[in-house]
């Protein structure tokens, strides 16, 4: 008998209930939003699928065999105390997700490099007047995170003519791209003129982009002042200290994803920044239905005896 | 003797100034925007760089051997009565504004996917509110104008993830794109969601973009209804039915660079139109230095025996 699939998704329950009904043919899908399922037995169950998952829920599944989180960062199921430590955990990384996010980056550098806010005040204003313009080829782009998002947005940042540059931890090789790692930060940032995070969530990266951080970009580039762009983790973010770098003229401008507490307090100053873009939580939203068709091309892996791919390291946090 | 070169452009003077101070090293330079050379003799002279010239300029130029155009739209100098028959005319087309242009494209089509105006609505509302959000790949982007500009956005939309198809007045075959031609318009019309304009201005372009056309595109995509982008020619343009067609629902949205009448006139209600995200036709403004050095180039071929490049076919007109 193939095991059902437990789903405890914080996402839209609409979306993920329409997405269910064709996912996962001939398996039981059993999903946690629903209250008739609240109290029911999951003992047998060999999977599940989760994001912000509730903390009693690997408690309750003893014979659990693989983890799949519904997005790429995974810190969220790694915090959680009860996590069986010898189940593997699948991230879903699929080409929905990275070219969601790669639109995402591309967008928001775009938007910064040309000078869409001063437009729009503009034409509010009906002033016909042409700025000065830089073009891509004149400012870098330094991207914080070379996983296969940071990658594929590094790639499509070069074709429209932006300088690349890359940091991550570890030092990572890539073919036409400069790279630093952890040595190498100063350096980095001095050469970055449009900052984009896009590092998970662990120890070391909480609270990194904050104002020390933001003091270390280039000033002086062809923008003026550096941009900051998150669409990583909203823990990594001092979202306070973004404020006050725009208002103390260090920062230029920023384009927000991700906050420390989601959905962002509407007391948050953040949201009243003119020089801010805010969005929530939005830049690569997981497709339910593209999340299950990769958890059903796993599964089919798993049990024909295959490796699963995309596995997170729980000793790196990703 | 080297022959002087003559400037009539009309773009910002200073910026002018300052290009030509290191621009043409051994050959003089004639600024016409200097009052000093008003009524200065011309003849003698075989190089006039201009856009939007003086209706006197080819008149006072006897011996004029290359017209080398300020940009990639040649239409302004075409109109003019005394253009002499014989003398080749070269179009800026270079790495600079090709890359300016498809900057402008994928930031309008990716700001038109990514519903930029109703996050930024929610923003001043302080509304965390994700929405139903397609992608790239669920959009069909259709380029009008199939030259250098618009095979480089094309080739970088579909980068980005669009379906893209292409249109030109006579069928063009490219690699990996479907294409049609003037029989095929309607075809190609309903298969848009985006509508990109990069058409040269011609008896044939004049007005295209108008209500008929807009009736055409489709409707119920992605995005539910279709978003008209024009960076092309301002007079293929009826700005007054782009305002129209959002108004009354054929449009969802609109990107307009170019109009009619440039500057566009501040009682024009296309400055007031939400949807409309107007720029004062800078969406590829030529980077004079990248001209100079593009005119200094065809002139060393040009005095070589070399044939010119980016020649104006003057029969077809672009």
């Amino acid at each position: 008998m193939q095991s059902p699939v437990v789903i405890d998704l914080k996402f839209d329950p609409e979306t993920v209930v329409h997405a269910l009904k064709t996912a996962f043919p001939g398996r039981e899908t059993i999903n946690l939003a629903d209250p008739a399922n609240r109290g029911r037995d999951l003992s047998g169950i060999a999977y599940a699928v989760c994001w912000n998952p509730d903390h009693d829920l690997f408690a309750r599944m003893p014979d659990l065999k693989v983890i799949f989180s519904g997005g790429a960062g995974v810190d969220k199921i790694l915090a959680i105390p009860t996590l069986p430590k010898e189940v593997p955990i699948v991230r879903f990384v699929d080409d929905t997700l990275t070219n969601r996010m790669s639109e995402y980056v591309v967008l928001q550098c775009l938007t910064h490099l040309r000078q869409v806010a001063t437009y729009a005040a503009m034409q509010k204003r009906r002033e016909w007047r042409e700025l000065p313009q830089p073009e891509a080829a004149d400012l870098t782009v330094g991207m914080m995170g070379l996983g296969v998002l940071g990658l594929d947005a590094a790639r499509k940042l070069k074709m429209m003519g932006f300088n690349v540059i890359g940091w991550s931890r570890t030092k990572k090789t890539v073919e036409g791209m400069e790279t630093f790692d952890a040595a190498g930060l100063d350096t980095f940032l001095g050469r970055t003129d449009i900052l984009v995070g896009l590092l998970p969530l662990t120890a070391e990266t909480t609270g990194l982009y904050n104002a020390a951080l933001f003091a270390k970009l280039r000033q002086g580039g062809a923008l003026g002042k550096p941009v900051f762009i998150n669409a990583g983790r909203g823990k990594s973010q001092v979202t306070a200290d973004v404020v006050e770098a725009i208002r103390s003229g260090v920062l230029r401008g920023a384009s927000l994803d991700v906050f420390e507490e989601e959905p962002l307090p509407a007391d948050n100053p953040a949201w009243g920044v003119e020089e801010i873009i805010l969005t929530p939580h939005a830049a690569a939203a997981s497709d339910e239905r593209a999340l299950f068709r990769a958890v059903e091309r796993q599964i089919a892996r798993f049990e024909r005896g295959e490796p699963l791919e995309n596995l997170v390291n729980r000793t790196i946090g990703y």
